[in-house]
């Protein structure tokens, strides 16, 4: 075989980030980040955008070498150190209207021989550094889509056993599988996921619950909801009046937790790649919102040094809801990357909350949002949570209990 | 042959830059832009950088493929458009005391089929956004540094009747020759090539000259000097009180012109490659320093269009001299790109001044630069006048006469 990843489906994954992910409007500039060996997806990215009427098209590449150089060879000093005068500019282009599109595939276990304790100061920079960025993400203020490319060391992660370019046709069609890139129409096919997905987040909004009882083994926990908390998923309207996927692939339904009310214990379901780093088997024990134990068996130090970036990251700030019976879960890939492995299964995340799952969520100011119970900080983590035999009560305003989930499926 | 580049010579050439080129200092941020072809030297540069106790490296990577998709496809709004954003924000690491590395090995003839009004509207919007970057590089803010990597299409422009392979071999083996990094001891090589160019720089200093007059077939050109000018050479200190030399290679030593004592007429004598368009057979005239008439065999219409940028882009920012003997035009080769065809000859630049080519030019003001004839522009782009038949005689501020160059060679 030649090119193991399929020039078809790729070019279908570009045209799908462009038109449905991201909404791309005519005069918009697009600023892409990418793994520099996610190249080709990037011209075909940059082609549709162009051709969809894009003003100016600017990529960004990361570079795992070059991660890894910073580790092996850089002083002490360097590793507090994060580009801020780069997020600050990207702000300001947000500012402008530019929309945003990361293309992810690194490595999920780059940095495992590293350092933990350098890790997380890296880890802390890049968080406080990138505030400006994450602020206007979060927030929806403009259109933005995530997708992802096959790149081999991730490749090989995901599928250990095989050669690199069998590892990477295999996880190039998981991808596109999942992405609906694979499909004879997938910008179509979104138009009717989309309607699933609307259609059970019309449902919780009208139940308004007060809160979610989450039970499974390792796990009672119960979720209070923020106060004019709404419920998103799929396609969402961005504050520039634009309609965008910002998950490619997206299978939940999610909405804002109430930052101080989360109370019991929960137990990770599939590992979490956070920046290079596999954390395993997270146990938390959450008391007024506030995590007040933690442990993993894999990359404890890493988790709990994120648990100290700040304040807020000790809280929730989104909870979602996935059935076990998800494409992605069935497809039976565990992927290392959240992106793919939160659309699995039920999971929560730790810090920021997104302004938009609330009522009226394009106008609400950033007091209003603390009032109501959303969570502030400079991570957003998600970690998978749930499974097949994970029950969730809802529990309305009134107290009264209504089945959310039986055996990890809707009830 | 497996790799066409000496993986020795590039690894010489990696830590000549850092060393030499900038004179990277403990702590110090790097900014690297290259074309995304020139990876393996950004790794090398990268771990020369973090050896060398650099805080924090970036790499912007430039990719012809994509610029091309936008000549291809884009909405003609999209040709005024520049990443305003991006300049902004390096320009506020330079003020943190970031260094400037940019690695060159584009396309020269990038552009060669694509409209030159498009061409001449994005150099225009890229010289108007890069302003904030340009004034911190020509003031000598930080330390700065050039270097080039032989990237497959240059080589074959440069080469065009070997295989790809072995243009790239020939033209790695003539970059790593002209920047000496293929000498045993490259950074001992540039100690004593700048003590040479030290010593022409003296001087001509010590002349003070009022006026220099070329004299070539083709060529009858005064060319005054500022009030205060100082002739530079190789190393040089830049306000952050770091030497660097910004060139590599780099045979030249230049000064600042009067903007308004500029008289005569001129003829290129190599092509230029400007922003991947080939500009050849020069021809201009001037009157009080201002180019009155100007004409081009090949990319007149860009040459035009680049004229008229600015106030300042039709008069001239730097003279500079270089034998006809030098090692780059001893070697014969015609390199298509300015870091290395300015060094094989004589040549003037269109634009900006460097305000460091003063007495005092580090504590120097913008309005004292432009009140002693320095020019301001939002280009600087320079261009070959010199060959084996220039004559130049120097004017003393008595106006007496001096040959500083006799057939191409100093006098």
């Amino acid at each position: 075989m030649s090119n193991p990843i399929s020039q078809k489906s790729l070019k279908k994954l570009a045209k799908l980030s462009i038109h449905t992910g991201l909404g791309l409007e005519k005069g918009q500039d697009l600023i892409i980040s990418a793994p520099i060996e996610a190249l080709p997806l990037v011209r075909l990215v940059t082609k549709e955008a162009y051709k969809a009427g894009a003003g100016l098209v600017s990529c960004f590449y990361g570079d795992d070498q070059m991660s890894l150089l910073r580790y092996k060879y850089a002083n002490d000093a360097s590793f507090d150190k994060a580009p801020d005068w780069l997020f600050e500019g990207m702000a300001r282009a947000f500012d402008n209207n530019a929309a945003r599109l990361a293309i992810i595939g690194d490595n999920p276990m780059l940095l495992a021989k590293q350092d933990p304790q350098k890790i997380s100061r890296v880890n802390k920079a890049m968080s406080k550094a990138g505030t400006p960025v994450r602020e206007r993400i979060t927030a929806f203020n403009v259109n933005w889509n995530i997708i992802a490319y096959p790149s081999k060391d991730w490749a090989k992660l995901v599928f250990p056993k095989e050669s690199e370019k069998k590892a990477v046709k295999k996880l190039a069609k998981a991808i596109f599988a999942a992405s609906r890139a694979d499909q004879k129409d997938p910008i179509k096919a979104w138009v009717e996921h989309n309607k699933i997905l609307a259609n059970k987040s019309r449902w919780l909004n009208e139940q308004n619950f007060a809160s979610l009882h989450f039970t499974a083994k390792g796990t009672d926990l119960i979720v209070g909801l923020a106060d004019g908390h709404e419920w998103a998923g799929g396609a969402a309207k961005a504050k520039n009046g634009i309609t965008c996927n910002a998950n490619i692939p997206s299978e939940e339904v999610f909405t804002t937790p109430h930052a101080k009310k989360v109370d019991g214990y929960v137990s990770s379901t599939k590992p979490l790649s956070h920046a290079g780093t596999l954390i395993d088997d997270i146990k938390v024990t959450f008391k007024n919102g506030k995590i007040i134990e933690a442990s993993a068996s894999k990359g404890e130090e890493v988790l709990l040094k994120l648990l100290d970036t700040d304040e807020g990251a000790r809280r929730i700030g989104e909870v979602a809801l996935v059935p076990h019976s998800s494409p992605i879960s069935k497809s039976g890939i565990l992927f290392y990357n959240t992106l793919f492995d939160e659309n699995a299964s039920c999971h929560i995340a730790l810090g920021q909350c997104y302004s938009k799952c609330f009522i009226d969520g394009d106008k609400i100011s950033k007091e209003e949002v603390e009032a109501q119970g959303g969570n502030t900080s400079a991570i957003h983590v998600d970690w998978m949570i749930g499974s097949g035999e994970m029950d969730i009560d809802g529990i309305t305003q009134s107290g009264e209990r209504v089945p959310v989930f039986r055996q990890g499926e809707w009830a």
